[in-house]
């Protein structure tokens, strides 16, 4: 155990002082031994989200929030997080007793937070900075600000949303959302299994209509 | 405009260095004069997020994520904040053309924000201590969650949640929601506009007949 944390510290380029800390970051709740990740994740949680939010701020400096917020997402969402993990190897490293090996979000969540506690803001931020924040990635568009936006703009209203119509069985739903501008024309449809991503296609649609994307 | 500012600044405790920071901040988007809040509410958001849940973690050195996760839920929600911003009377310093008052909230956010970028880190943190995190208050309890960890505990299984029945026409839906626990007869219902809501009211009435609220 020893030699293997020592390992994970060569990996992730920094040495712990209390190494009951990345010994809790690394334990899955399924471990039952009075020790685990989960308050670990909460702070580490917040401190990447504040990070990787005052990074992108500074970095685009004339950029919408709407931008700002979706950039953000695409570095912190579970699956970035998870490929963040595997590229660390973190599966060789994690302690659980789950059948499957867990996601590896929290952990890389856990670790960050671990890091913050040991060594402060700054070393927390070289860690975010050296395996997240590494890698230019495009926006996870949301495409229902991106059409807000827009239709403010050029048309002084807000798009409007409705359900069209509810197929399935109540845990199997296909929603199918319309979304319109007032007194225009113009209409998007999508659909999907929850009312969020149908409208989204929606509103992906509509921007097509409207020559955006 | 000045002498405002400068009245803000007295209530606040902190003079800005950069005038243009706290304009910025109190400047709702229908004023359409080319600034408005949204960068520095981004900002203030993510900023008051890592601040509170680095307190709250400091502060309750062996309460569970879930305890965490409430009580900073109960300092950064709307409803709170805008009481916040009402204390600090910002109706009065804050630009907007909108009929009615906007809600306070992301002016808060905002401002801290602005003095996170003025002032810095330690700044920020006076602001929130002064006056956000300084009322005692309860966590906002997520019935759902503390449910989840008594069934794990007792059942050693997982509550299901069911969609019972949907209401109403697609604007003003009406959901019921069933909840058990498998292998057992216990059974808590709630309704609501929503699914969340309505799962909430349903966890709570299930945790009054295990007797635990």
């Amino acid at each position: 155990m020893q030699k293997n944390m020592e390992k994970l510290e060569l990996v992730i380029g920094y040495r712990f002082k209390k190494k009951k800390l990345i010994e809790e970051a690394l334990t899955h709740p399924s471990c039952d031994n009075g020790i685990s990740y989960e308050r670990l994740e909460f702070l580490g949680d917040l401190v990447l989200d504040a990070i990787v939010g005052i990074q992108l701020f500074k970095e685009h400096p004339s950029a919408p929030e709407s931008f700002l917020t979706d950039l953000k997402a695409a570095y912190v969402n579970r699956k970035y997080l998870h490929k963040t993990g595997e590229n660390l190897k973190l599966h060789k490293f994690i302690q659980h007793r789950t059948s499957e090996v867990p996601s590896l979000d929290n952990f890389i969540e856990a670790i960050i937070g671990a890091i913050y506690l040991d060594g402060g803001w700054k070393r927390a931020e070289g860690f975010i900075k050296k395996f997240i924040l590494n890698k230019k990635i495009e926006p996870i568009q949301n495409y229902k600000n991106i059409l807000s936006s827009i239709v403010r703009r050029d048309f002084k209203t807000e798009p409007v949303y409705e359900i069209e119509s509810e197929k399935g069985p109540p845990h199997k739903k296909i929603y199918v959302v319309k979304v319109r501008i007032p007194g225009k024309r113009y209409v998007g449809r999508g659909s999907a299994g929850n009312k969020k991503d149908a409208g989204m296609a929606a509103a992906k649609e509509l921007l097509k209509k409207l020559g955006i994307t």
